[in-house]
């Protein structure tokens, strides 16, 4: 259900500008955190750009590793993703935002990084390191090294949501709001 | 009925994602140009990031003016999107993309630059050189220094489409496919 997509498809995981989740692990600490700013940033090799703040536990452990990945979630996940964008995993004793509220992860592929369970869409990012971006903007930029997706929405390289209302894509308006993924809409020319 | 933004609610305009037409003006010359890559780099003053080819004529445009135009456009524009974003100005001798495809705009407030009449929202940015992001990554950081809306769906900082099907956002996926901003969700915590 849950298959391989070509790099030089990647961005299109990203392109329509879906709210994402950010994951990382290092050594034996995990977290998982929400960015509504993330975007594509090149074809092949596939990369992106995320913001994440000073403040937030994910950036600690992205800095330690090197890695990361990004989760694209859906419609059925935004409570979990507004409770993992609200909430610092600095702030939990002995467990970890996985545990405390019960999420479930698979392994990636390529990293070292825990995928969450239920989303429709997974990149493996190893940050290019630029010191100077980090720290003036918070901006990070990564190249994508592997990806994959729910077949059920995505496959032949395009998204298809029709008859998975609960699978679309969440965006990211403020507060808690959010605009799901629309009908799809062509060109006449 | 278009009405200026507060700047620290800017990002808003942005926030979900949606696919940007770029707009800028150097001397008498103008361009616009679509970009699936834009996205909110902070809140308040308010930064973007924009990635623009080498390629792009309007590229030369904000390098030569240092700055631009961010103009968000709606459902009813995916043709005029499509038909911007897949022809150069380099290629149109004597007259413009705006002239040639019978595009009205209207002034700035901030900057000298077109605004599409038509799109919905507008973001008039000067850009933050930083020229190792540009060479090496066609990445552009601006500032925004006005924001307007259409009030019919943007007012007291929030989106709101219903009953204007038409001015709903546009998300580009590949090839002139394009998802429309779907229905509002709210999570329950």
């Amino acid at each position: 259900m849950i298959k391989s997509i070509q790099l030089n498809q990647a961005y299109r995981l990203l392109n329509h500008g879906p709210t994402i989740l950010v994951s990382a692990r290092h050594n034996s600490k995990q977290n998982i955190m929400a960015a509504a700013w993330a975007c594509a940033l090149d074809f092949d090799p596939p990369k992106i750009t995320v913001v994440i703040d000073k403040s937030a536990y994910t950036r600690e452990l992205i800095e330690a590793s090197g890695t990361f990945a990004i989760n694209v979630p859906c419609v059925a996940q935004v409570d979990i993703v507004r409770k993992v964008g609200t909430t610092s995993g600095r702030d939990l004793a002995d467990t970890d935002k996985f545990a405390q509220y019960g999420l479930e992860t698979f392994s990636a592929t390529e990293i070292d990084a825990p995928l969450l369970k239920g989303c429709v869409a997974w990149l493996e990012c190893k940050l290019i390191p630029e010191p100077q971006n980090q720290k003036t903007y918070d901006l990070f930029i990564a190249e994508v090294v592997a990806a994959q997706a729910d077949e059920r929405v995505f496959s032949d390289g395009r998204w298809h949501f029709e008859g998975f209302d609960n699978l679309r894509n969440i965006h990211h308006v403020a507060g808690g709001t959010f605009f799901a993924t629309g009908e799809a809409i062509k060109s006449t020319i």
